[in-house]
């Protein structure tokens, strides 16, 4: 497997507009900064169509999403769709009340997503399956993840990344697993949000035949950083944990992921 | 004095609804994580309801409040009585503005809280006392810190918690100072705030007439968690010790507490 | 070249009310509060004339702006000039969007700025000089730096700061040009919005007469405080800069600053 997007987003330093909550605005812009990536963080839904001109890639992240977030980011969603910039869908909590139900449901109805992030509980809410959910957290439940992941990026015609202890990668036909990270990422806030700008970022910079590759290369390096990024410090240092992933995501080589990833086929 | 809730708060990793300002919301879903507990972030009208079913605290920080942020937490507040889930108010800036105090007025009479944290110049606003108010800094006055703090306690029937030198807290009957802490939670943004938060994720695990125990425990950890933060960098580190005060909530130790606290009756 | 106000911010430790974008607004505040000055962050029109009263300067950021803000900036900024509170204007991505374009067309006309800080691709569209925006990076243009923030400080008849290698900042007739400052400040989010901030602290605290003077003593300190916020890290580690700027901020002498100034007329 060569993993060669990183350099590539270095080199294009591509422009990722995010319509994301206000709890990750910053970690998310200093990670995108941090890869190589430029971020734009606007929901004015008197700007959004004209932002996808010069946007590479658009992510929705509905964290802490209101009424009029959700106009914005359907207006820049189909904008985006008319000019073929890739989308991420990040249905934070989409299980937690009937309010964030109906945004994703309305999303997915007048947007095309080219891939859909999630924990567990998100992509089960998705998939229809039963599951405990707990606010924004995975919750519990039993499921087979793979099939879980396969069936919800069968549904919605895109790819479809489930996080977890070993992260899912599905685009319909084949599911990778993903056994890179650290337990640190469910430390900090943003974590999963900013790995959904990183998917943007990784997409925008690949041919669109090859994105289900570009998931799993955005996926498999981001984790290793995450690896990388416990070095040093205790298993509870989230504070000194999120300020290095900055870091490692910026001196990040592909040579460390290519020595260090570990993805296996379902 | 007994110090059992932070073990429980790591045990049942209660979700805390918070509804706060966006300046501080993600060191406040960050701080709550490092202790153990699980942020939920939303100001949004159409699911406060819904979440106080799911949450086990909410806080309500009017920092940086508008008009639909004030609707939500009225919403999210009566709900959160209905079902007795704790509520937390921090009052940031109460008497910098006429807007501000009709917010907390408004507030105070649709929402029984269980806990009114603020510095000096906020509890002073709502104990009606003389006091040179300086934007949402404590500013300055002559009272006596004590009574202030119980009397606002005895106004509304909740227990006060005055952060200060000396932090406060009564309950209107008793009062009980907690020398514990370190200059540099003011040098940093939100060190209050998301002592609000971490109230409600103590109150969260405490039987309901343990409250002002619980309320103590909670200061008096968090006050050592900051002091612990201190360890090996210079007094005007803020930046350092933001990073440190996550870390050290989340490896902070029962004994840690227990050998530390110095806590006085007044 | 003397540096005193420094010293002059941390004795008065001025308040300075900042509308700015969600992104940036817990960096600024921790900024600030390293610095010495005292933020408030208010985006509620109904409290934006009475924050003025108290306020020793103002920050209007653009960088995440809707109509909502818009309002609340005429109004902050109209009472900030009624009462000469000093005013300071970051257009971020002005050149981005028609609608960013018009919302500073519209505080150009009914507020005066003090000062306007931007990127090179900012003051040029300020400018009306043809530049290649890329969202709110300072994209790339051929232009004499200097002619161009002259022009732009002599048509909105204040001082303009902008933001590059060089720094360069004119009253309309001088132009100073500040050599210090380090490649870092590029590689996280809101470096430059907090350098709007810390013009506005610095102003608060100059006579009228001695702006020009301010905001060259404001970008120099701040651009020495990022010089030394890069000892003993790599060129890559953005996350430990973005700590250790505050803290630089914060332990920052009037002798670093003497000593290090590296400032030269145009």
């Amino acid at each position: 497997m060569q993993f060669s997007l990183l350099d590539k987003i270095r080199q294009a330093n591509p422009l990722i507009h995010c319509i994301t909550n206000y709890v990750v605005a910053n970690y998310t812009a200093n990670g995108l900064l941090a890869l190589g990536a430029s971020p734009l963080m606007s929901a004015n839904v008197q700007e959004m169509s004209d932002i996808q001109h010069f946007s590479k890639g658009l992510l929705l992240n509905i964290g802490t999403l209101n009424h009029s977030d959700l106009d914005a980011m359907i207006c820049a969603g189909r904008a985006a769709n008319a000019l073929n910039v890739p989308v991420v869908l990040d249905p934070v909590g989409v299980g937690a009340t009937p309010y964030r139900k109906q945004a994703v449901a309305s999303l997915l109805q007048t947007v095309k997503m080219s891939i859909i992030r999630g924990n567990a509980g998100e992509i089960a809410t998705l998939a229809e399956m039963d599951w405990q959910v707990k606010g924004v957290d995975a919750g519990q439940g039993q499921a087979d993840f793979a099939a879980m992941t396969q069936a919800v990026a069968q549904k919605y015609h895109c790819i479809v990344a489930m996080s977890g202890e070993i992260d899912r990668i599905s685009d319909g036909k084949r599911v990778v697993n993903i056994h890179n990270g650290t337990p640190l990422f469910t430390r900090i806030t943003g974590a999963g949000c900013l790995l959904g700008a990183v998917f943007a970022a990784f997409l925008s910079v690949a041919d669109q035949d090859q994105a289900f590759q570009a998931t799993i290369e955005a996926c498999t390096s981001y984790n290793i950083a995450g690896e990388l990024a416990t070095q040093g410090i205790l298993p509870q240092q989230s504070g000194q944990f999120a300020v290095q992933l900055l870091d490692c995501l910026a001196t990040l080589r592909p040579t460390d992921i290519s020595t260090r990833a570990r993805v296996s086929d379902e």
